[in-house]
């Protein structure tokens, strides 16, 4: 059981609607190879999709920001699929190159600070609601 | 072997020196208990603050932008006592309660994506370097 | 130091015995590559052999179950190699793709919400034992 | 910035409107304290809700088989919350204790032989795709 | 479902004899709260004790080795209860303060490390087999 | 955005000179790949190359114990770039295929119980400071 890609062609008609609106949206000609894994399971698919829309939209957060947590996630979930893609979209939404360095530099110093607090078990300060 | 926070006063010097320069550096008034316990170990408390301070201070991202990956990096850790006091860093830096919401949401999103990619064996698009 | 894979008639004897017990007890031909690597270890092989032998068979929970389990903590953990073997594993226990489509949608959703409650800092339910 | 549980009375009409539709169909005269917390974000709530479910209902996995994949990813990420809750949901889909019993051992199990996989650096074998 | 802990006169007579083992073989008057709990399942209890018990013994490594590395792992998955009991069983092998904050360092630096390395994708060096 | 090693020619002159440093410490005529790429940054090169100088120094731990700390942090963490070099690191310390051996045991072990504890929900044993 090894999950394989679909091209459009091959794809179930309800996941060829949400290739056609991440398209439409996007503004792409061809949507990541995540999707074209996901549209083996056109429900799951229909829901990532209208749920990523939702997240990622511009709001009190504008949408480069939003790229750079989701970076920051996958970084220390050591997803590489995740780290390469977000690394595109959020370079694509404004990210320089030293934008890049210090975030990085931020989500290995928070995962660093994140170990010390544990292991000398902290508990919350009282201004923080501890 | 319960780590015990040290008061000022039992500290030592080395770091008292560092919970001065905090004090100094942030304008407050005292040290959050994180400080308080590291204190039990001078070399690390110096070295962990100037890297903190370093990494911390705005540069091509802003002090915002850096406060809210430190909390995505942390509540995907379950790291409460981090999620507790960089929610108030954040908050002073200007977090708003909708942006809190919308940080959490992509977060929680990302932490969900991630795990689709990983469970379908995605691999890297030739665009973005696989 | 690279850990090499051995082929059973470079393992030694301890090893080949647990070699031996897990074709017997699986009824396949060969063992999977995991097992040659953990062949250079014979104490972790035997007891880690005896322990999954143990723990995976028929009991309040049937196999398709155990490994659909399995599954969901590999994906959880990024392991690639386990996803891959634990998938093969349940679909020979009779996991269809839509079973396994479905079990991924579970995955990633409490992937996320785990994460919305630990930003929110959610404490216990009383009715829970909180 | 600490998130304070809101009543059904202090709520927000969207998020009324999504605490009414948990409580007619879960059949419950209250929801988890997880809602009351998510009910400051009614964006986030609706979307979170309709796709838990969209996920959770029965379709080619039956409801504890759901609950027990959502309690195996809630223990492998430590979170405490949602262990108590899914651990109370799975018991009243039928999950009995010695079937807590074996799923605790797989997912325990499971978590090791990730890490032997990982540590011996072991490459999908080719009859998984590797 | 929340699981009790049992104390020795209500554990099963299977349970009951693994608590005597582990206070013959580590010498002391009572067992840690864990294996209380762990009672309630005398088959996970009885194979996880003899694991432990086969791990922990001196062999290539040393005990205070082997509840460092323990300890390392702990805090990095942020297991509170492990990190409270192992830092006591290293401190009962020899660890004193000074080795413990060292032991801090290291894994707080590894974490760090380890998302630089995955932040940036760096391939394994040809030397270490990559 | 995809992150490309600098070779010591291409590096900037801050980056050359953490390089230099990096050699006559170790003694060894060229740096692993990790530095190639973390020299596209030389802010976070400079503090990084300097903190893992002073936490892996020898101290009150010895270098083959900090070095076999970090590799089960890394196995932990599944940083299969991370596992490889601090293996070799490890090995050149005096790591012996043994050590090694009860290492990763140790690591598997851990991680698993860490599993038990969470799933059982184990408070703090008031001995250890719960």
């Amino acid at each position: 059981m090894k999950p394989e890609p679909l091209s459009y062609d091959t794809a179930p008609p309800a996941s060829q609607a949400v290739i056609d609106d991440i398209k439409q949206t996007r503004k792409v000609e061809d949507v990541n190879d995540f999707w074209k894994y996901l549209a083996n399971d056109p429900v799951t698919m229909k829901r990532t999709w209208e749920s990523v829309k939702e997240v990622m939209q511009p709001g009190a957060l504008d949408v480069l920001t939003k790229e750079m947590l989701y970076l920051a996630v996958s970084i220390t979930n050591s997803c590489t699929y995740c780290i390469a893609s977000h690394s595109a979209a959020a370079a694509k939404a404004g990210m320089s190159k030293e934008m890049f360095g210090e975030l990085v530099a931020v989500v290995g110093m928070a995962n660093e600070t994140n170990r010390l607090v544990t292991a000398y078990r902290v508990p919350v300060d009282k201004a923080f609601g501890g």
